[in-house]
């Protein structure tokens, strides 16, 4: 599959998180010859899980595979990428990180670049417009899904 | 529980995970008032899992918990924790990460120090040596789950 599809597939598993009452948030991996490897979304809230992000989800979905099978990977998420799903990229050796959007929240981009990970975000509207409607709906699932005691999102947002 | 209690019982996980034919490394993670939140050991094996670490499976393990419950905890972790499990004791604001042994395997470690987390290495002769014995029996099990194509363990471990 090309770039658009990938991402469509993420934005894809999105929506259903939002649909089961989930944070929002997919992601879709897939091998350096555009085989979809693994897809799935934050299951916080469906699994009571604090592991189970966009992008470790869609790495747990891809089950076990040798190194190999990471090389020249993109992990495709519709969010900017939080400290623990860099690291799971890192990890991995994951090549590039394609990414909806970083309005509503900034993870580890920049460490991303500084470990030689390509990184493109895509400033999507759809992935941003879904969020806010979640961070105004549930803020505290929010706060604790990023481990966020207080935060003002209405600023944030807006910047 | 004190310190002494708390790391024993992610070696406690560690030996279990390797009786269950797994990667043995466990982990603990203990609240600022001593009380254990979760514990867990590596999962690849048993449940064929990529994310399910040490350190994840502890906080897996610890459920849903606000961002406050990881206020001044501490992760008691056999091993040195890998990119993935640096990540994730970032992003929930853990402030200790306790390490059995970082010989057979060097994580995040500076990488913990720099964005403000106590780490303190232990140099665990029981945790070094149940990690050889596993590398030893099972290196391509060791690999997948470190996200290497080949690694020379006998030099590395011998330094």
């Amino acid at each position: 599959m090309n770039d658009q599809e990938a991402f469509a597939i993420a934005v894809e598993e999105a929506v259903i998180g939002y649909k089961e009452g989930g944070v929002p948030i997919g992601a879709a991996l897939v091998s350096r010859d555009g085989k979809l490897l693994g897809r799935g979304h934050n299951m916080r809230v469906q699994k009571g899980s604090a592991i189970h992000h966009g992008e470790t989800a869609a790495l747990e979905n891809s089950g076990r595979l040798p190194a190999s099978a990471y090389k020249g990977a993109t992990m495709f998420t519709t969010l900017s990428p939080c400290d623990m799903c860099t690291g799971a990229c890192l990890l991995y050796g994951i090549s590039r990180v394609v990414i909806g959007e970083n309005k509503t929240y900034l993870g580890g981009e920049e460490y991303l670049k500084k470990r030689g990970v390509e990184v493109v975000v895509m400033g999507n509207k759809e992935c941003q417009e879904l969020m806010e409607k979640f961070i105004k709906e549930k803020p505290e699932v929010w706060n604790e899904d990023i481990g966020e005691e207080k935060r003002v999102y209405s600023k944030e947002i807006k910047q």
